[in-house]
């Protein structure tokens, strides 16, 4: 075990040998294992989009075993799915790419002004289908959060009891905050404590911006002049407030945009010390051959071998 | 067995042993058992629309046996209906005709624009009532969704332990939704994938139209050519979201219409590679001679004995 | 045990023995014992309606032992209390009239639309108090039936693996309905559907008018001629709506009226093939003497011993 | 123990040896034991008004142990308060007069139409302090009424299994009711009869007026000539609500007032054969000395040695 | 042991032997150890405020251990912080300073009127990462306290079970109260009380201003001429709303300000026998010598070293 992992480790003290093993497994999995970066494959958006919406643009997304081969042959860190597709493939894949799964999820059928996802899967189904970790998105800035933030304490409870990796989706919305707010830096930052708070064993939040949306903390980043210019400062201040770096926080890489602009974005990422990134759309919207392109280059990046 | 069954039955092997059973039960049951296909004869109108307006057509109807033995003697895969009709014949028919039993039900006693059924049964009544599965309704699109998908977590997992097929009737509705919305071709994929990924061993959704309810899909759809023109493309598009093919979708009569009608829209869900139909009020509201003879037709067709 | 007596509980055949055994308590207990008819005394109008208004017209009702006694004297099938009342008379009573328990309650200190009744006894009451069985009120057409309709479930479950019947009290009421549509024909045949398909061993509802209210439902009545004209007609259709006959029906009085309207009303419910009354302030709210006359005459009635 | 405690011990027979137990000793504690008359000591008012506006007149009393040296001394038949004085206390104090624990308490720092307790202690509580009986408020007339019943249904049946008294607060409030309501003859006659149906073992009810608030009560009234023009027949009608005199009933002081008015009061139940009283204001906001005087001359009317 | 600690101690006599050993443990731990008096470091603002806010003014405080340390160093009784906080420093820190794990946290990413903490911290949490006690915040005039009250019976049943510390912050807050009225004397002296008569071993209220919010109460404190002109009057009154001075109460610090206006406010809390304070931003937004230099001035004054 590389040094880096072992260091990454040190932090999670707290936490029993179950969840240690899983979360070095992951950690160590695939083309960035041992390296203390990492990039994950996640597929939810049949769920949170529609099906349509998601695989029309490369119909192959529809078998959601093509979401496991790609996270395999790309060698990303783990591979992130609802219920039912990770009943589709772990039987295949769940002892050769670390899966993660996803316990809530949310569909858009409803337009609401305050969303909340519903719990879809259980800590014992992430054990019968030998997932290594669980996911749950929570939406600070939600009316209910407090029911969600409940339901996210009973899982950490349950998952780490039994050994799993729990990842949250830390996602800003609802009616308490403005639409350029879901990505302002200080509402991000606020986002990554929320979830190191709660017991996440890794974050993962949005790529912020430099909007600053609450007065209170407004005043403060500007009296204290923290640096939140660039993507690379900003990414360091979300880094710094789950802990001051010791909880593993990776960026999503939001909708699929040209390839130079979210490269420019994952060298941000690297600079500031980010932990890497959960890449859907820009990954399975495209042809298998320019993924496994596309995300080769990420690696790469996050390795250091390419500037 | 059929190797077409198998196949089928190859999708499934995230289930135990038990639930694998019960689902070859039903695939193997009837004129279509060993093809692939089924017909299912649902009876839950007098809950869900009152008994006077679903059964004076053909009062024969009120007594729950008259149903267990039209579905078995027209041949038909399975029987479900709400617990009271269960109770009435399973004594008699449950090793006779595979059974479900429906879990939940709404009334129409009370008008509302986000309809929430209520659980009216149990796995452990559907054990003890020796039904081979489990119906459960979903209205995507409803306010509490998220309360209703719970309830269906919570079935699903109870059920697939003691080795019951869950069949989910997926049905949008709900004032999220416009009334044409209800049957959207985009929606109806998002339900029959919101329904997979939640875990079901089959869908039940309504035959789609070629609207398209959600303006982003409706780009996607457009910007990717989807074939939603004829009913056989919007079935296999149905079909398609449902993991790729590799979930049971059935298709929902709707009300008693023309049989010329009926019947071209059988065609259509064969040729578009659905897996069968559930006919309700089109069975039950006619003789129970005249049944028996359209029934034999769906099912020819379905057999491919029939153009 | 008389024909008809196994006739009805041929009906119930999915029920276990304890069920059996305590219904055919009741079927063949008192002055109708084995005729298949019956006549109830419930007393829970002073949770419901407040005691001065239902006691004042004869004080001897504020005492629950008076009930017990005149239930017990005048012959009937069952006495119907709530908890406290039955606490007050099972030790003396429980081994000499069968009782149900009402184990849900409703005042009228708070007038509302959409009325909601609260559990106030439990299977575990009516074990402990020597009961035959339970009684629940549901509202159809209220607002939050789907919560009254899951407590129902859930005491239809416990009660029946106990042995004990369950009568539910299905009163349409709340803002889904006119105040006319209560007693609607196809509303109190939904009702008596709704509650058979829920599981119910016995099913009270009201005398139901010629009134039609639900539009949808008008439409079938009136194209397949349904006949509902006199209360023979309707009783007849509501007989039918619960499994063709095949589970137990009885009507309430209502508010106290002229003897003669009464007779005449339970003239009509045995033409029409209902299985009995049940029969409360018409009971309690005269004197003891006139109350056993009026009973035996009712009785007498369902006995086919008057015309 | 003398035969009125008798008799009104007989009125319970369905309770266990332990409830009777616990029942006996309130009734034989004190200077009034063995009269089947009874005044009990409350002090919940530092939770329900306010620590200020409830010992700022008697200072002494913001220590808890004061209450109880005070109930002791006075000979009062028992002591009731919530779980913090109750642990205050309850180690010198539980042998040696009897305790019954508030299980619920509300606030006035939200002011609302529809008040609803909060549940703040337990029968498990109540044990481990020794107590001889629980207490819980309901407010018949408030929106959510059905939550308070099904949670004193609970505690009821908690309680009674292990032994403990419950002593039910009813008292009728809420949007349902006028202000003058809240004390009309009609409402808090039916407030003891909910409380009796519930299960109650001891009833504590406001003092009422003549008024009459619920107007298809009030016809029943005037037709029926219920006497409701003194206090004495107030009393009475409101004992007989309560399974005609078989439930104890006893009536709260209300505000500080003058003591010839209570003395006139207390005076009143006596001779309308109410059991006791419930005094709090008029016991602890005043000196001690004149607290115990006070006491006195009420217990003395109650033993029948006054006027 | 000191003669002033055993005297807080018996106090708590209901308590059992662990609750007793835990708050000993804190009331003899630091600089303050012995002298009943206490100073307790909370550190909650990353979640109740955001990361930003509240450490730019001290990036040290990003780290949870600094915080750890500093409580350490500063000679604190106890350091309070949520669950990964405590899960970060546990393992080094739990047997060298008391931990209060707080158990229930708020964001202000949503701004309502009527503020509801989530549950986020368990019990067991507490106790396998061996903390001393247990922390948890009540909103006293929010609409739903309800729901707060009953949250933390559970918690105070829970954790004196196993022997842990139930610390309160009871805050008024919520749409029952004016702004002012959140620090009014009246309404901070009813928090005092609520959180005693719930159980809490040690209650936290904020430094009261003289302001008078409740109508009713104002009268009494008037009439009765309770003196809180001044701070130590104040104090005094909301010690003597906790039974009499018989539980701990103590003060937070607020937001920062002049290092003199804060001590001054110690020296009132000191005269007016408050038992310590709570200090979180005076602490923790300076740097660390300054930190220690300030907390250990106010040691001083509470040690009754400094004037």
């Amino acid at each position: 075990m590389s040094g880096r992992v072992r260091e990454i480790l040190s932090w999670y003290r707290s936490e029993n040998p179950g969840v240690i093993a899983n979360l070095a497994r992951i950690l160590n999995h695939g083309r960035l294992g041992g390296t203390g970066k990492m990039v994950i494959l996640p597929v939810d958006q049949g769920f949170e989009h529609g099906p349509g919406r998601s695989f029309a643009p490369n119909p192959d997304g529809y078998d959601p075993l093509y979401h496991f081969r790609l996270a395999l042959d790309a060698g990303c860190n783990a591979h992130a799915a609802p219920l039912g597709s990770i009943e589709m493939g772990a039987a295949e894949f769940a002892w050769r790419v670390p899966l993660i799964l996803k316990a809530n999820s949310h569909d858009v059928l409803y337009d609401e002004a305050d969303p909340m996802p519903a719990l879809t899967a259980s800590v014992a189904d992430a054990l019968r289908l030998g997932c290594a970790g669980i996911g749950f998105t929570i939406y600070p800035g939600t009316r209910e959060r407090r029911a969600l933030y409940e339901d996210l304490r009973e899982l950490v409870r349950e998952a780490k009891a039994v050994g799993l990796v729990v990842v949250v989706w830390s996602y800003p919305r609802g009616s308490g905050l403005s639409k350029e707010g879901e990505t302002a830096i200080d509402v991000v930052a606020y986002a990554a404590q929320i979830a190191a708070q709660m017991g996440a064993t890794m974050i993962k939040v949005k790529l912020p911006s430099s909007h600053l949306e609450l007065s209170a903390a407004a005043k403060a980043y500007e009296r204290y002049q923290v640096p939140i210019a660039t993507i690379a400062e900003r990414v360091r201040h979300v880094v710094q407030s789950a802990f001051d770096g010791q909880r593993i926080v990776i960026f999503s890489g939001g909708p699929a945009k040209g390839d130079q602009e979210v490269l420019s974005e994952i060298r941000g990422i690297r600079e500031g010390g980010g932990f890497g990134s959960i890449i859907g759309r820009n990954s399975f919207q495209r042809s298998r051959d320019e993924a496994l392109a596309f995300l080769e280059t990420v690696m790469r990046i996050y390795a250091g071998e390419l500037a």
